[in-house]
């Protein structure tokens, strides 16, 4: 049997495997990309065009209008669709929850970014940051210690899910599911394939449930670089 | 002088025309589709995709996952992107502010629609519309009278003003803009340019900006028939 | 019997109807805007939005390269693809089957065009278009008379017939597809529905078929305005 | 200085650097992905996502007119477009530099794809594929030793070129662009920053001019596997 999901889909795939004696492997597929032994999940880059694409839409207005704009997008425990998709779009701030730096921070930040003479600015948060409580706290917190700025919200919500797959994406598909099947001819069980520098590897389901996917903290710094 | 706008816009222009008399066109362009004058205002057919294409991506998890979606699309007075993008998605309901048919109704039609064994439902709410307070409590609302659903809200927000213009919307651009400057030559002023039975036709100002547009009733039709 | 199609499956419907004293509906729908009694085809709008895209990325390294290309779209007959997609995408020349203004013309056009300053070029060509014997010979023509033009084609092909539909074609189908019901229980038959300034009118097929659809010659003159 | 672009580029900076003893650092950039010394170059993503959407819209057309479609797309030296493409869009067959099976095995795999009951079939050809000696030629030999298909030719050409970048491309270009400066800052030159196993690393121009990149045989097992 083939499993496609998450870490969830993984522990229910270990558990009936281990019940029923019956070959298990897992394809790792949320949009998330959270989930241990893979570099990429089947979705996330999906999900991250999707994303980028409507910071590019909501930036043509923010260009010609002089505003802050929040906008909340998927991403409960990681931070990478935010990350990933906040140095796509040029956005002044990205908001994790592998990284809290407080509400001040982001206060004197926005106020820097408005001396260098910048007219709007797009603060891109991850439903799981903690700076504020929500992304509208966020926003009334904002304007009340920016009063300059007219803020406004963005709830992207589950169309981050849904539309055609990219290039990367369909392929990645593909070949985590030839290897999928040919782990279950060759015997393996439990486990899921993954992408490991380029290359599809297995990881056993144990090790990929409990293991924890880092952000890549280059990331970080490119986009505190880039957005100076 | 040519301005590009709404009746804002053209108020401006005509207070402006009379007091320097100065000759002043408009170009409609809204994309709320809300002016008195023309068939299409620039930008409605940009943003009637725009939003189309992400009501699609919504309905690839509402049918994935037996939910019902209130979708917040802009018009303050005017229904036309949610009558059009409803029509075109394939919503379940759509609420505009020329028609209030009142809560019950709503209730009563998402009951309709799920004994006929539809998993999932998109109602498409424009900004004015008046059968809830505002979407979160339109929402609350159904979960409370349905509670077999499970209802989720996206505000599609400013991402409906950008993105890259449709064919229609810079052919109707090139066309009004010609006229525009033809009718400066020709003397004209305190007028709109407008698109009438594919025609390109002056309106005054007065007229443009006393006059009301109503929503298309066939396109109302058409969607209570398609949404059976 | 609702039919879907154009000319021929109209021609093939009127028969049919006559034969078997049976009801028949036709649906136009062609992406090449080719067929009498209604403004616009379904596909039509779709097909152009394909083609304006496409040009639009030709345009990127046309502008960056200091190239002339040559660009087939689809039209045996009718130049509606070629005429709007060639005013929305700003193309330098639009060449289409319902006016020959000869290759001397275009030669004359193109040198004005480098004159004026512009580093590359773009003309849309459709297929009907008789300037040429085809887009490989019109390009070796320019080639031989504009040495300094590098000259590319690209024949767009098939992919204009594909994707997913626009906002306005999927509108315009669901008002036929009523309205095509709506006539069979009315006792109609061996008409087409259509849009007529904005209404869903019917047309008897008698009459579709041997209509002739115009260009818009407005549309030439603003091409030619925009294009200088 | 910094420099974009390929094998070409990276030349001239190696020259320039040496003649005037001033540091160079090169960036990869072409659409072939065909430079060594990174797993992916900018602009790679974007042109794949590009010529996916075109097949997967000529695949619609294809899947309802029983057709056999050779699509030409770019890669002189290098088949990384046509194979990634090919997989992702389900092409039957996928003909590419780095390898040629013949004519003869083309025709015996399209005849074994007509006995599945495939009604049509795509065929992804790279510019600088062997098998025959044009996209047009393939398609007058196949024609002629399979009379039952009805084939076309569509030639991508450079709209493959344009386009909004992708997340993916974005982001490598906003990695790569830092490292650049910051490898000028730390006095290195006469190299060029890649993405090896997701990190970015520098190679020197020397390598990465003589260094051959060499085609995915995992993809080519995927792509024949998928095809059945």
């Amino acid at each position: 049997m083939i499993v496609v999901g998450g870490d969830g889909t993984f522990t229910g795939g270990l558990i009936f495997s281990k019940e029923f004696n019956f070959p298990v492997i897992g394809v790792p597929a949320t949009i998330d990309n959270d989930i241990f032994g893979t570099s990429h999940t089947v979705g996330f880059d999906s999900a991250t065009n999707t994303v980028m694409e409507a910071i590019d839409k909501i930036r043509d207005t923010a260009s010609s209008h002089n505003r802050l704009f929040f906008i909340e997008v998927m991403g409960r425990d990681a931070g990478h669709i935010a990350l990933n998709t906040g140095v796509a779009a040029g956005a002044e701030e990205i908001l994790i929850p592998e990284e809290n730096l407080g509400l001040d921070r982001l206060i004197q930040s926005l106020k820097r970014s408005q001396k260098t003479g910048k007219s709007s600015s797009i603060v891109v948060v991850a439903e799981g940051d903690n700076t504020g409580e929500n992304v509208f706290q966020l926003k009334d917190y904002v304007e009340k210690h920016l009063p300059d700025y007219e803020a406004r919200v963005a709830v992207l919500g589950h169309m981050q899910r849904g539309g055609s797959p990219t290039c990367f994406d369909r392929v990645l598909a593909s070949r985590l599911g030839v290897k999928a099947v040919e782990s279950i001819i060759d015997g393996e069980t439990s486990s899921m394939v993954g992408l490991q520098n380029n290359i599809i590897e297995l990881t056993p389901f144990k090790k990929a449930i409990k293991g924890i996917t880092k952000i890549n903290t280059e990331l970080l710094k490119v986009s505190d670089i880039m957005s100076i």
